[in-house]
């Protein structure tokens, strides 16, 4: 049997009483951090909270040779793979699934709080708006890619709100950065005249939800990662006052 | 201060640690289910698990006399509100928490496994290739709303995926029908020739997931709900392989 555990949003403490009976009553407990981030927590904390050995696992050990490790476990074991967010957002652990079902292993899933729905809550945006959301990675030989920017001109189109993921080490201020780079080589001013949130530390004690214009935002300080972005489409009234009383963004949108 | 903790998607388990020691250190616990269906829980097995007496307050209390009851006790006294799924995706939610800023209430969300993250995982469908999201409701005065419909086809002009959230009671074969009508009256095909997927009590131990064309969807015998409904866009080699090896769609798509 191969469980996969999700870890939640932020501490050793943001998983379920599902996802802890699972990890303590397994014969062995993976996890990977590569997808997600670790956020407050460290493997220590968490063998400590939960009472069980934890093994962390590299890309390759789940990617390349699952056969001959994780999977060949899970045969005849009660194997556990714990990772950040929800258990199952990573195509990589959709495809770890599909080989252990090739393989006539009984998997399942213990789901976990998800970055994906938590921000519409953070910031008081109503969760049905938002459209297809997207990844702002760091530029690769030099280029950076438009897919984010090009995402959220879409959703907006339609009215929309965009979650903008933020690679695994990134910030805010580098994100908005890459965007505002995007427009000014299309000579565009979407995104420069629109109100952006940005998000630190969700499902921590003390996250930081804060709304403001793109040029002022890029000169907040977030503080700590794991950092988002969320780009509003048409605000309702309801979701214009959430954004100045809970995000302080200015009282002019 | 008035927290907000999520119950997650089932059954008593599926609240975080950081939920349950929020509940175990309130002066007052209230809970509401108009916004999210119960699904496996009771509020004696909350209370029993919990080690905590919890009042369910219905939709008037929260949204016409919160000001006298849970909002006034929050002033002095640490209130937590219980609700399914999230604890901050309906929109009443959000109001109530504004109303609590307005009276200098410090305001605290504890998240939970949602619904809207979930059934990516749980579909193996990839993520952030969700579009917009709607809910589909039983006619009123005879008129059945064409929002639902017109959702999934914007989605599908964009290739993206559509999760059709059903009315607290409704079972996916009713909801099926009444986009079918729609369709009917619009003589359109889209949808009697898609690949759509049925999501019954996501998160208990044996949730079920089933794919399959329109016609024969409508009589798959999906139990107990909750239910809801996933309609694809474009699907990716790998999305393919999941809805034909964890959902059993035909192995023609």
């Amino acid at each position: 049997m191969l469980t996969f555990v999700g870890l939640g949003l932020y501490d050793e403490k943001d998983v379920t009483l599902k996802g802890l009976e699972a990890i303590r009553d397994a014969d062995v407990v993976y996890a990977e951090f590569y997808t997600a981030p670790l956020g407050g927590k460290t493997v220590e904390r968490m063998e400590m909270a939960y009472g069980k050995r934890i093994s962390v696992l590299e890309r390759g050990d789940i990617e390349e040779n699952a056969e001959e490790t994780i999977l060949k476990l899970a045969k005849n074991q009660k194997v556990v793979l714990l990772s950040g967010g929800d258990a199952m957002i990573a195509t990589t652990h959709v495809d770890l699934r599909l080989r252990a079902i090739d393989m006539a292993i009984d998997t399942r899933i213990i789901h976990a709080p998800s970055i994906s729905s938590a921000v519409a809550g953070l910031c008081g945006l109503q969760s049905y708006k938002f459209g297809k959301s997207a990844t702002v990675a760091p530029p690769y030989k030099g280029l950076i890619s438009e897919v984010p920017y090009d995402t959220v001109m879409a959703n907006k189109e339609r009215g929309l709100h965009t979650l903008l993921y933020l690679d695994i080490s990134m910030r805010i201020k580098d994100a908005l950065k890459l965007l505002e780079a995007v427009e000014g080589k299309r000579n565009g001013k979407v995104l420069k005249e629109s109100v952006i949130v940005g998000i630190a530390r969700a499902g921590s004690d003390m996250p930081v939800v804060k709304a403001d214009y793109l040029g002022a935002l890029k000169s907040y300080e977030f503080g700590e990662l794991p950092h988002v972005i969320v780009v509003p489409g048409d605000l309702h009234f309801l979701e214009k006052e959430a954004l100045v009383k809970i995000a302080q963004a200015p009282a002019s949108i």
